[in-house]
């Protein structure tokens, strides 16, 4: 039976066919996890257009020494090599069977990598194959869902757990909520956060990314808190904005402003649309009432093996969503010495309605 | 005053008109960092070789508008530009300027983004310049050991209230002595762990990079432990290998072996030392005792704001070691189906006896 890997494989040929390729090395550490299930620190993949799923010996998969266990228990599949400098090394393999044009990821390979690559390919000629496997990778299949799903869970049960902890109050500082909540990840579930956790109270809530400190949380402080759970490589994304006590008439309006946007772009979440499209539905009533300056980052990106990846959803995105891939969806407003609200969700795009993978409410919780 | 970001890039001046570069742009974020102590997820830096310590009118850092705040906060001493795409907006700035070759970081720009700084700089030379400012950060200058030396005190802790409050025993998962001892590191002073923390128990004590799993600790298990703790950037790297109840005598064997090993290779550790010869020094006892084949790596690897970074100390590494290096010492011998030791510290390179900055006991530890 063909596993999700081999079937994996085999739709980056069908793009290595339309790109002109025989064959291409995938150098790209998350590519090669994507293509093999290896999660080391240092592999390459050897991969033809003409073969198939049954038909992969000429399908290479090569690693160092360290790995030599490790590979051999995560990549069954394939016939694995040992060698230090991968990609130099499959290249010239790939040039012994025959292969005449050789894709290499350009966005990736650098300067001196490929003048290595050049050496190891003489009477070859490398094509620049950007961003193949980047592109089957926005379409996540249905154990991707599975692990992004289990992702966003560990993440919605740790706010719940914080919340309901009494862990956002006043008097603990920024990094101490981002500790528990991180940890509470752990118990949840989750190998890890899935990137650095943003507690961010009162004036450095208006700051998009700020980093948590030592600063302490205060009654009247808007608590943005951004964060996401790692569940075997895969990375959940969401942000809630709470408020310490009863909140002002400025801290519901732009609440309710950022809540009104972000459901008008899960609205507009559909296969299909435009992603700038998408941006622009969420993006409208904020500019509409005035705050457009005060939302400078795009709207959402996906999210997957990376906690950024392809696609972008921003006024200068190009390229039309698909069903099966997963974005966030997260509009913000930010007033500089005031505060700021950002409320996100990640998403699975769908023909219709898209299925909300993170569930914590996003009604304003006033603590 | 000159800031320390100030004097290190003032010896990046140096090594440019060494290279005879006019200029050059630096886009690695680490090594961005080092020059200026922006810590953001975009940047880049344009320095000129003909500027001086009080004469940066032409030292221009640029990031994007997400960080316009902290930027100014982080790099108030240089001229900051907003620009998205800022290695190819500073290569332009710098033609501007009337810089005829430009030095870019080929170790690092991809074949893609270097068709674009080729588009941006018709007129001058693109000129390869690897490594620059990574030759710069072998040598560690006070900061940066005083950071390090808070990652190894910080690590050191933990480990010692982890044993001391029974957190390493039989029946326990490696997960969860991987979780308490990460969550002790951030207690003690660290932003997070330096690296995902290594617990093998048993026979996975052999796998010398295995990954924490459920598996349970045993009585007669060894227990390795390699980890770090990240403070303000600086990573610190330890391995101690301890043992669940009374050793077999072939645990005492193997433990005493690498102990050997490891002191020998810090006693060959010191300035002028060429690094392939400190790997020789330690892995002569290990071969000699006839487990050659069972200490694969390399013998350390330079540490500071990367995890791994240059100078690498193995059989195939060339160069010298200077005073002022950070690096590790880990020797190892591994027995598949049995169980590993490795010994691992963190030290300062100076021209008599290194100086230790991982202060944990290398004694056998029977728990």
């Amino acid at each position: 039976m063909t596993t999700t890997h081999g079937l994996r494989r085999d739709a980056l040929r069908i793009l290595l066919r339309t790109a002109h390729c025989d064959a291409m090395v995938v150098g790209d550490l998350i590519n090669v996890r994507y293509l093999t299930g290896f999660t080391g620190s240092n592999a390459g993949l050897l991969v033809h257009a003409d073969d198939g799923p049954d038909n992969e010996d000429r399908t290479i998969f090569c690693t160092d020494g360290r790995y030599l266990s490790q590979s051999a228990e995560q990549v069954p599949d394939l016939r694995r090599d040992i060698e230090r400098s991968c990609a130099t090394y499959l290249a010239a393999v790939a040039v012994g069977f025959g292969a005449h044009t050789l894709g290499f990821e350009s966005h990736v390979v650098t300067v001196d990598e490929h003048r290595a690559l050049v050496a190891a390919t003489v009477g070859a000629e490398l094509a620049r194959a950007p961003g193949l496997v980047e592109r089957l990778r926005m379409v996540k299949d249905a154990d991707e869902i599975e692990l992004l799903r289990a992702a966003c869970t560990a993440a919605d049960l740790a706010l719940a757990q914080l919340v309901a902890g009494g862990g956002v109050r006043s008097g603990r500082s920024e990094l101490a909520v981002a500790r528990e909540l991180e940890s509470l990840m752990l118990e949840n579930g989750a190998e890890g956060p899935s990137f650095e956790t943003i507690v961010a109270a009162g004036t450095n809530s208006a700051v998009p990314h700020h980093r948590p400190t030592a600063a302490v949380l205060a009654a009247g402080d808007f608590v943005k808190i951004d964060f996401g759970a790692l569940v075997d490589g895969y990375h959940s994304d969401m942000t809630r904005t709470m408020v310490l006590g009863e909140p002002a008439a400025w801290q519901r309006e732009i609440y309710e402003l950022v809540a009104a946007a972000q459901a008008a772009g899960r609205l507009a979440l559909v296969a299909g649309a435009e992603t700038a499209m998408v941006d622009a539905a969420a993006r409208a009533p904020i500019t509409d009432a005035g705050y457009g300056e005060q939302f400078l980052h795009g709207l959402g990106h996906g999210v997957g093996l990376q906690i950024h990846e392809a696609p972008g959803i921003g006024a200068g995105s190009t390229g039309m969503l698909s069903a099966g891939a997963v974005v966030t969806v997260e509009p913000g407003v930010y007033l500089p010495g005031r505060g700021g609200v950002r409320i996100e969700d990640t998403l699975v795009v769908t023909d219709s309605t898209p299925e909300l993978l993170t569930l914590t409410t996003k009604d304003l919780l006033v603590l």
